[in-house]
């Protein structure tokens, strides 16, 4: 199922792609397959290792059969063997009486492998509100 | 100011060092002075670049003297140029009657430069609540 991912963005848009469709197969395909991935999905603890990464999206698919995200690219940082993605990830509604849901930040860093480039870190964080409602500046 | 760092991790002891003593010039010798880089502190916009960067920490600085973090490594992802860390840092206690703030995640994309190793992204993501109150599982 792994395909050889020639960039860092082929590999990016493979991601999104089995998400969209719920491909549980092609997904685990595009991260790396080392003890290094790791994954941090909205309000969920940090899952590290293929295994659970495979559960955490297994879990997911079992709720969602698929999840469509739009997604804009932010920031990229590039090396030879690593490449950082920031993006913005626009969940598409899928109420229609609900809400829109908002967008997230999320990170992805692959690495290059000799099966090509590989994800081996996606990492979500929460869009601040608008700048009159954002709390005080701390850390 | 910028001192050479020889390793990701005299770079990300600096950084919490300066941010502890709340001194903006050696926190912003850690950081990498291109365009690359990047910030995203908890519920703010993220913003890009040493000059961004120096006004969010001054900003920062002005509102808290220092900020006084315990860090916890969870994760590293390190190849020849680029280096990933992933942190729990634990905000220590200013205000005995208020609650403990609690840890958030943070990420630590260091870059190694002729000037020895940067700070390249510095990222913050909140922790989940304990698992009998987190949310259902989606993206």
């Amino acid at each position: 199922m792994s395909e050889h991912y020639a960039l860092p963005q082929d590999a990016e848009d493979a991601f999104y792609d089995a998400l969209e469709a719920g491909d549980l197969e092609r997904l685990m395909g595009v991260w790396d397959s080392s003890e290094d991935s790791a994954c941090l999905l909205p309000m969920q603890a940090l899952v590290r290792g293929p295994l659970a990464i495979r559960e955490i999206f297994a879990r997911l698919f079992k709720h969602q059969s698929g999840v469509e995200l739009s997604v804009r690219h932010l920031h990229w940082i590039e090396s030879s063997d690593l490449a950082v993605h920031l993006v913005e990830e626009t969940p598409l509604a899928t109420d229609p009486q609900g809400p829109p849901p908002g967008p997230i930040y999320g990170t992805n860093i692959f690495r290059r492998t000799p099966q090509g480039w590989r994800l081996v870190l996606h990492q979500n964080a929460p869009l601040p509100p608008p700048p009159d409602m954002r709390p005080p500046l701390e850390l």
